[in-house]
């Protein structure tokens, strides 16, 4: 049996697989297969989310490289990622808090469940504030302020789509403290080169420091896979490699993907992606 | 319609659209199949081998990281590549001669036909000296030497294995000149980890400078996809930043993905190649 993904109309990876759970959620159809390649895998309205096998590459990603850039990150502000993923790699860090605000509990419910080695127990962390609420509604409503801002977001269709909008940013920077930082996926490089653009667009009126971030992930087809770091004070590329490999040893992360020179190689754009951040 | 390549049993890209081309020629099954995604891509014995709109990837990276880091790349040989896609990029450079040794020449005849993007007209180049043979055949008996050596071969099924032995390595060694390198492509990092592994190991008992590069191309599904670069002289991370662009600048090599940035940032892995690389 095999499972194919539903994001593009044209193009798909199709795994060997089998459906072990589905759900229809008050906010979305979650399903789980095993497959025989990536492990189980978390597909929500038929759209891959996350793979065991290569999980660690997305989630290193989108959390070391804030983390060790701001020079003391306490207070972390994590909308969705209901698996746990983001949550786990963040509580590496000697941080003191970590609010993470999802929508629907059901992911965060079934991903333990199902999902086990993403969470690793980081959802029962004294440190992690574990929010049930509308991620954008809570950032423009809450009065605390955050050192590190992470968005992971599905790609901005459906009911994703108010966490792509300027507003979203203006209030994300509001909420930010003084060396703040934010950082989100946008999509494949090739295949959704619309999604890196005009998010770098925007957040570019909005951020003194924009800067796109690339990995390669097998779980998320078409060539390099994209982030965007929105920064108030500090521009990340200007960081010296010395400080990040200083404080990366002393936080002894134990990465399967992340290294200081995988952090700044990640911020170097092939001249296809050039145009896209000026 | 779809068309999914057959190189994994469990893991496929499938593309949507349609067969416009097939022919058994004396060597392989050759297909073109016209995609929506990726344009026309050329298929052996149901593996993909090249896609129009994303050919530019492993086309740049195999050849000018090399011709850029050699100090006098004069000439050339090209093994495999009857697309001719390597052939165009390397006579962007100032090179004096590029062999290009093929075993099928349909293979040459028909993507000059049906994918004519990638050789450009670089077959009719005075520089290029066309031979239809067997590449370790060529290289085992050839008294010439090369500056560069370039291995464009499949993945090491079917007759593409001799390609990927220590005789094949040791004969490429002999026929280098006294600074001379060669590249190959060691496939998907994360779907095919021992490619990689096992090429390094070979190639380090042979060649005092082994170093692994890393691209993201679309077609080639499995994170970051590899190449292999073995060096008789300069180690080449080890050659300056301000001279690799020197020589990129005054080449005009007008490329879509390499830059002397992207040079340096695809020879730094991530920590899980970390232990293949040593």
């Amino acid at each position: 049996m095999w499972y194919y993904e539903a994001l593009f109309n044209d193009v798909r990876l199709a795994l060997e697989g089998k459906l072990i759970y589905g759900e229809k959620t008050p906010y979305q159809n979650l399903q789980i297969y095993q497959t025989s390649r990536l492990g189980k895998i978390l597909v929500l309205d038929k759209m891959t989310q996350t793979a065991e096998k290569d999980e660690f590459i997305y989630h290193e990603m989108v959390t070391h490289p804030l983390l060790l850039t701001h020079p003391r990150p306490e207070k972390v502000l994590i909308i969705g990622a209901g698996d746990g993923g983001v949550l786990r790699e963040v509580l590496k860090h000697d941080v003191k808090q970590a609010y993470l605000v999802e929508i629907d509990e059901r992911v965060i419910n079934l991903s333990i469940k199902y999902l086990p080695s993403l969470s690793k127990g980081a959802f029962s962390d004294k440190r992690t504030r574990l929010i049930i609420a509308d991620g954008a509604q809570f950032i423009r409503q809450t009065r605390e302020k955050f050192d590190v801002v992470i968005i992971d977001s599905p790609d901005p269709v459906g009911m994703a789509k108010v966490l792509f909008t300027r507003n979203f940013y203006v209030n994300i920077f509001s909420i930010l403290g003084s060396s703040g930082m934010m950082i989100r996926q946008t999509g494949s490089t090739m295949f959704q080169p619309n999604e890196l653009q005009e998010n770098y667009r925007i957040m570019k009126k909005i951020f003194p420091f924009v800067t796109p971030q690339l990995a390669a992930v097998p779980t998320y087809i078409g060539g390099f896979f994209s982030f965007i770091i929105g920064s108030k004070k500090i521009n990340p590329p200007d960081v010296p490699y010395k400080l990040i490999a200083k404080r990366y040893a002393k936080s002894r992360l134990n990465t399967k993907y992340y290294n200081p020179d995988i952090h700044f190689a990640s911020m170097k754009l092939p001249n296809y992606l050039r145009r896209v951040a000026q």
